[in-house]
């Protein structure tokens, strides 16, 4: 009600009335249901996008099967495989810049920008400008994740469908938010996580006028993945089947609180080192094309020096096989576990800088998991004989890391449970959760998400 | 920092001078851990007052033992037992009428008044009487659970601790708020519960600020209670223990839907009924005393009558027992299910009405569990071979029984996680919340804390 009734024509033909119609909640439901079923559809076929994309571009085979969490064989291209996300990247820019420029970074600010400033509405086209341009940058190796994209892609879809129905400002936004959370749902399998997400991120006002019909897309959306992606967590940890001894492991929870601390600065730096790429790529004299072919170059450099010492590519493109590494145990090495923090820390920060199209989620995992490990490396020197290990305070770190760079505590903490069904650590998680929040915030008011509405 | 210098020496000087003073945030953080373990020990004495209450007045014996999950044994008492809570009810309005007027009813409603209306205040006094009264009107039968009590311990601790140090009104909300959420926490061991009621029940806003005392005082209650009650959830479903065989079973999901929409009914019913008795006994033209005698004797009645016809008093106390009967899947007949809904519905609205001290959390669970099961069973004739059963829909009727009565629907989701640890059923059960609050608010707006307030 609060847009001029000149500002609605402009957004899809369609939608000619001026009017704008209030739906009953029943109504407003069932079309939420619609979003989650369109959302569920939207993240299979993203995912199969990736993974044909990754397959073809890197092995040179038609094939949609790929198990992210799983670390790929070694590309037959041998060193020209840094080319790979060189090529990828230029496509990407050329979509991003002639279809749809709001489908550039990595996704969330874009949809906070829209539902604040810009009366909820996301254009359609984004949601298949998104959908490519991401799946291209997260299957040719660009240090990106998926949830940004498909949080855009879901609000895409709800935006688009509200504006086509008339619908007002608020109820569009509740579309937007059935469309995102729906999205992260499917993706993770974590439908309780993509309800906290709309509810503490996107949502102004939390209402059953809002929360059911995020409710039922979100809901809908994760039947309908887990029919095609099955029911599995989206990670497994393995020390989290054995029972647990101890009722109170003091050492557990004073190292769950350096990892809660260190992941409150590891969020100010990636926060401020992401905002530094993003200025610094901006501001070189020489056209977009050539700033993702220095940008890309590097990641596809870090990408093949990785490989040289680990025997992967680690960094580049989601590193869900290195998080699920970490978490069976397999890493334990400090050194490794910095060098692996600070590359993808550079790594994500240089790919959205140069333009790539991807979201900060996944990444964030990593960073949390690795540097996570890392203190959990030194927690386990400190106190020998706590039996301790190291994919517990991953899985923190991954909460933590999560929350201090996105702010959303709540849905930090519900989604590493959901992505782990980790139940045993929920109170050194919750706890190095909001050290994260308190210690990030402390160093920079603004999180991964506002900051670039603030530079706006 | 925005408070004069001169106001720190004022600390210790029990609150006499007008100035209020501003504390960092680590310093509040640091005495909301005090408040978590003030808190953690006040829900372990309470459980054991119960405890010791209910065994000399039922039973004749001195002991602290007592599992309020399993049966407890008919009273020697015989029929005389309807005196029992006639005899402690008359200690409670004593106690409750001499000493803290704000102590009678079901707690909560009273610390939302304390937050919005008179600048969180919570006289210590409150948690003294709070427990005693509880204690004596639970350990005695009446239809009331721990945690409304509990809640108005908590926050008195956190009230009475902050005014103690001249604390600003916001920060004394705070450490009000984390003294609730940490009782909870203790009670049920419910961490992420505890935070979350504190952040969507009584927070007025939530960021770092508020957020991380929440979480310090709740993470270390809850150890502490672990320590000495053990980290058991509150119920065991054995079901939930099988492998999840299908992915999407549509049946249950409408059932679900039918439990959700149900409940939400169930949850207007309690809130006008409860309405209704607290008004009606109000109006009585009798002394308090001789209300609490009508209403504990319809109370004693009617558990008596449960004895004679299922062998348990069944809607008298906290109904634990009950809840576990049916999780275990003892209890599958119709009829008896809806006998015990209503009952419970009568008992607890009489006993409130009648002057009862204790909370309407746990009758919801009861209320949820009896009636889930019944439109469970009426499932299983409906689909015969879609491999439903009576527990699964008793749990989703508990979350959504307590979400519809309160309001509270992110709450009630994970606290009944929490309380059941079964994560297989978590989409049915968010959908059922979300219905069962959307019924329920289509009814009537109010819930069931604030139609007291509405009233005031």
């Amino acid at each position: 009600m609060t847009t001029s009734p000149e500002s609605l024509p402009s957004a899809v033909a369609p939608a000619a009335e001026p009017q704008e119609r209030e739906f009953s909640l029943p109504v407003l439901t069932f079309l939420a249901f619609i979003v989650g079923c369109v959302a569920a559809l939207g993240a299979i076929i993203f995912k199969f996008l990736i993974a044909f994309i990754s397959n073809l571009t890197n092995y040179g085979i038609f094939s949609f099967e790929l198990n992210p969490n799983a670390y790929g064989p070694e590309s037959p291209w041998g060193p020209f495989v840094i080319l790979v996300p060189i090529l990828g990247g230029l496509v990407v820019v050329f979509l991003v810049r002639t279809f749809a420029p709001e489908a550039k970074g990595h996704g969330v600010p874009e949809v906070m920008y829209a539902i604040y400033h810009n009366d909820g509405n996301v254009r359609g086209i984004v949601a298949v400008v998104k959908s490519l341009a991401s799946a291209l940058s997260i299957g040719t190796g660009a240090s990106v994740g998926r949830e940004g994209p498909i949080i855009q892609i879901g609000s895409s879809f709800g935006s688009t469908f509200a504006r086509y129905l008339g619908m007002t400002r608020s109820q569009k936004i509740t579309l937007l938010a059935a469309g995102a959370g729906a999205g992260i749902a499917a993706t993770f399998n974590t439908p309780l996580g993509g309800v906290l997400f709309a509810v503490e991120v996107l949502l102004p006002e939390v209402s059953t006028r809002t929360f059911l019909p995020v409710v039922a897309a979100t809901a809908t959306s994760t039947y309908i993945s887990r029919l095609v992606l099955g029911v599995e967590s989206a990670f497994v940890v393995p020390v989290a089947a054995l029972p647990q001894i101890e009722t109170v492991n003091i050492p557990e929870l004073v190292v769950a609180a350096a990892v809660g601390a260190a992941m409150g600065v590891a969020a100010w730096a990636f926060v401020r080192v992401l905002e530094f790429c993003e200025d610094y790529f901006e501001e070189m004299p020489i056209n977009p094309y050539l700033q993702n072919v220095i940008g890309m170059g590097i990641v596809g450099l870090m990408g093949y020096g990785f490989l040289q010492w680990t025997g992967h590519y680690e960094v580049m493109s989601v590193g869900y096989a290195t998080i699920q590494s970490v978490l069976n145990g397999d890493k334990t090495v400090f050194f490794v576990l910095m060098a692996l923090f600070f590359g993808k820390l550079l790594a994500t920060s240089i790919s959205l800088g140069a333009g790539a199209s991807g979201g900060i989620f996944s990444p964030s995992l990593f960073m949390g998991a690795t540097l996570g490990g890392a203190v959990g490396v030194l927690g386990m020197m400190v106190f020998p004989n706590a039996n301790l290990d190291v994919p517990t305070f991953a899985v923190i770190g991954m909460g933590a890391m999560v929350g201090g760079a996105t702010s959303a505590a709540m849905t930090a903490i519900v989604m590493i449970f959901e992505m782990t069904r980790d139940y045993g650590i929920i109170v050194p998680l919750v706890l190095a959760v909001a050290l994260a929040v308190g210690v990030r915030r402390a160093l920079v008011s603004s999180d991964i998400y506002t900051i670039k509405l603030r530079n706006r």
